[in-house]
């Protein structure tokens, strides 16, 4: 299972194998033609698949992988893309076109839930904090696109899958974002960590100076470390974080303006939008001050420090994410309960919490 | 060195050894009178010392030690009050006060430049956080007395000292409060981690309701580490963290509403009020992301942890502190620069940060 | 669940709650006759308790405490025995002792397997080190016996337990040793750290100038980071680790001389002979060599370090031992495998290791 | 100074920067010369250079390397050798040999001393294992190599660096070995890890059956974590290693065969002789057992598993190293003492230790 990650490095030709049962290559292509038509020169076909899934947008790059796939493996090509809530226009047509391009077949799967259930709750459960902020989704956006293209070749019977990745990091973004409802700026005004960004380059969050002059409360019912509802209503993982996504982004909420490390010595400035998360951050961790003995938070947040280390590293089906994982679903195992947060003008207060596990006023029992 | 906390530990009587040269013991009393004289009853002097400081307030409780001390040790007392700012009504007639208690003289301390420089501003270095939150001081004001108070007792030749505490931990709230303009509430309401504090609880800042409309920025400029000055002009720590109280209350940042861990499995709420320390904590950790690779900053922040438990654990003065403090000093030897930050209804964000050893769009040299 | 280990703290009367069914207090007692008469004087009955189970030995200690339990409390005694392979004769006639000194009961356990499966061998997993030295068991030893006594308290209707304990330590290293096989020695040669243990004060090894001149192999098979067989024979947790005492003990492995910390501050000298430990420490740790990753190891060893700590602090019963445990059950999921190892003369080489998970010579599947 | 390091790596032209007054690069030769002139072919010069300092060692791959470089860069070569013990014999006639493949001249340095007091006593001092075991010298070999030819390359005015390693990895095991007086074995038998090391193999360390009867006894003088003593005679460090390598390789200690982690994933046979490393490291680790409180030890140990971390990363020169080292060097201040171990067939077990330091038996001081 851990080898599945090496699917988003780029440049060269990767074979991913998930599981145990069969194993499933993973085609990287570059997308720059004579590049491509230069190197495969004399060598006829790069080598021989049956069928390979693609991950598919729609967009130019996608679409002239398929005939390139089709002619270097002379294979069949399936195309897949993911429904991140992108709306219907966008899905509108898009197997005409797929067909049109060459492909067999387009297949869609609706992952928002998975998504946020499997990969983003659990970052939430662990308190992970990605570079120092309260930030969550961006390095495991990949794990579930692989992971679900994956499934997909399964089901179709392919023996590769393969992504349209330039490896310029747009598409990347762009895919984070609709996954994970976080917001990805980028501009020239940018460029110097000395300037403050510019009001119209947010897109889910209003200025704080915009922001309602009444504070809204929200109350965030969470179970086993995972947040189960608001305001008393049980909602599901993608809803209760699109629910939230909207409420904080109207009163300011999860602006991050940060200084990332990109690559080893590479620093580059992002500016993010997570209204939910940053919500739901503030939410387990004040519930974890009231259920979790101080030694015990102690060692949590040591964890979570690795652990954020791991999932940044792309090594989200690693062994060691995994038993990280079964220790947090322990630890939080006796923390069910409930946090109230006051939004108001881009800042989150706490104002209660209660839960049945409360070490509060706890008598000592010797 | 590493003796000197045991001195704010209560009911029993404490010997204190700070540095090598000659011993001066700890002398603590409870304050409680007939307990004492009950106690004291049939063993006569309950030991001889010379001469003995206690710290002192003018308050009865320290007044009511002055003749206890006298009586029960047949030893000299004097006076000590650590100048923190109370400013000089309180002063004012102190001595005349501790003198009819029966103390031979007064020692007038301003430790308030010392407290900030020399623990202050070295757990903002750190990255400190108490709890998971950004509070400064509570755990050092102690340390800083201790010290202080041993100063006291080798100028004057003295071979004991004493403080006056119940050990029920007002005093030393109080006194915390004073030193670290950190405010500590405390009250019925607060009672039920469940209920939101009330508004005339607090004494530093006013409510996000209430600030200005109007953003306020501020440029904090930090060398090593801790900060140097503000807005471009250069100010002593003390200084710096005052001005800052007063530009941050006003915008009403800092407020932290927190369950804390009092004792093992012991949870209590607590209230406080930090404008200062939040706006310096934010830009000290900004400054390093633009300064500190990111494995530097892993580690930093996992030793960070550990201080942190160290020091809430009241070990100021043991090796194991002094050693990660070397470590720190080194690590921010490269982190001089300026941090802008925009104060608005209680959300401290960061507008921009410069430095001249920024690692950002760095080629990297290899 | 997290109270239990209270019961082995000394001076003052405990109570514990071990589940959440009904409480069981744990009544200590303090075995110099005078002392007490004195304290409960004056008070009659300390309490009223209807029937509680005392860890019984049949030494002079534990027969005083069953007539001072039934005087102070008014309640019925019932005696509690682990057998830990103490033989046959010491179990002989203890019933008869018991009834003779006021007990109603005598009730005798083997827990060797429970201890050695659930307590020696999990640890074994974690690879804890106890103060940098490979030691096994003294500080769990406390914890199995508490849980034996309270499920003891929990078959017979009682509402307490208590223990005879002086609190000066040979009782429980006694118990340790029996339970662990685990010998620790001291006397007054060994005061000095500067000095080298007699020849004479070793019970389970032998010296290692008087071990054969042949070297022994043992291959140990171990599944999920558990010992499970020897020289390739399925061998039961208790079992297993007695015939490796023996056998390491002829080869003159696992003597452990050091200096340990006790209290805060307070250090003592102590020997130890812990060959069966010593070896399948090596054993496991060869193992995960093979069927791990580098950051793995890492990590793993880095948690090591902090389940040392809460074991070594007695928190057995916290929740947040269980959860590391959690994380040690995942990771070690995959690592089956075998390892043989020379013993000769005191030292362990490893000469073999092999794995169906082996990751060396591994292929990267990229 | 962060840069040096990737100096050492590979397959392509690397630019190093040591210091910050000027630039010398690090011009990396592949010696496959073929590829090396179809790579060149049409580009003329691959840049003009000045004068370029060599690592040579006389062997025909570095010999090689003097016309390329001068064909390909139009520069002057200086060839260094660093004198790390190999004798006269192998110096002998190496000055003609480096002019006669074109050098202008030949500058031999020795930096055993350097070596052992600036990369291994500290790395000893820190307690680093490498891969949980006790192995000093591998990671760091190549930083003092590369750090003492950017020196002669400051000395002799040269622009540019270069080291003939055909990245191969037997050059730098080579080297390795002579500088660190580790030994690296490696052979058909060993490709398996299931099968023990052949007797012959080795060449520091005596078989343990043919390690004499009678055991031997070291004391070790230690002040700051550093070795300086042995048996009462002070001894500068690289001679200090030097004798006990001999004193423990004939008890047959520091024997270490290992299953490594090279790259990712990849896992490695190792079988290593480090004799007197392994009689340093238990020397350390016994003293500071006697002079560092508990908790001290707790922390320095999990730093120690990051430093390892670091420097196996082969990042010697990072700013976070150094400040890791200001910790050790702070933390040990109070460690001098004396250590004495009982050498006897492969086995190392204390038999003292004394330090005026020494935390054993001294009175809590409240």
């Amino acid at each position: 299972m851990a080898q599945l990650q090496a699917i988003s490095s780029t440049s060269s030709i990767n074979i991913a194998s998930y599981g145990s049962k069969r194993r499933i290559q993973a085609v990287l292509t570059s997308n720059t033609g004579t590049g491509i038509s230069d190197l495969t020169k004399g060598v006829g076909l790069r080598g021989k698949l049956n069928k390979v899934v693609l991950a598919y947008s729609g967009g130019l790059d996608t679409s002239v992988i398929v005939p390139w796939l089709r002619e270097n493996y002379g294979c069949e090509v399936v195309c897949f893309t993911a429904d991140v809530g992108q709306g219907i226009k966008e899905l509108d047509g898009l197997e005409e076109k797929a067909k049109a391009s060459g492909a067999c077949q387009l297949v869609v799967k609706d992952i928002k839930e998975e998504f946020v259930r499997e990969y983003i709750f659990p970052c939430l459960r662990v308190g992970e904090v990605y570079e120092r902020k309260y930030l969550l989704g961006t390095s495991m956006a990949w794990s579930v696109i692989a992971k679900a293209i994956v499934d997909v070749a399964r089901e179709v019977g392919a023996d590769a899958v393969s992504h349209g990745c330039t490896g310029k990091g747009n598409d990347q973004t762009c895919l984070s974002t609709k996954l994970a409802s976080i917001l990805f700026l980028q501009g020239d005004i940018l460029e110097d960590p000395a300037n403050e960004p510019k009001k119209d380059m947010y897109m889910m969050s209003v200025d704080l100076e915009d922001a309602p002059d009444e504070p809204r409360y929200v109350e965030i019912g969470i179970d086993s470390g995972i947040p189960v509802s608001l305001n008393g209503k049980i909602l599901s993982p993608a809803s209760h974080l699109a629910e939230l996504n909207e409420i904080g982004g109207r009163h300011g909420i999860g602006r991050i303006d940060m200084v990332e490390n990109r690559l080893v010595g590479m620093k580059s400035r992002g500016v993010y939008e997570t209204p939910g998360g940053t919500i739901l951050f503030n939410a387990v961790r004040e519930l974890e001050s009231l259920t979790l003995y101080r030694e015990t938070i102690q060692v949590k947040d040591s964890f979570a420090l690795r652990y954020a280390e791991l999932v940044n590293a792309g090594s989200w089906f690693d062994p060691l994410r995994e038993s990280m994982d079964a220790f947090m679903e322990k630890i939080t195992e006796t923390t069910p309960g409930s946090v109230t947060l006051k939004l108001y003008k881009g800042s989150v207060s706490v104002t209660g919490r209660t839960s049945p596990y409360s070490l509060y006023r706890g008598y000592l029992l010797l």
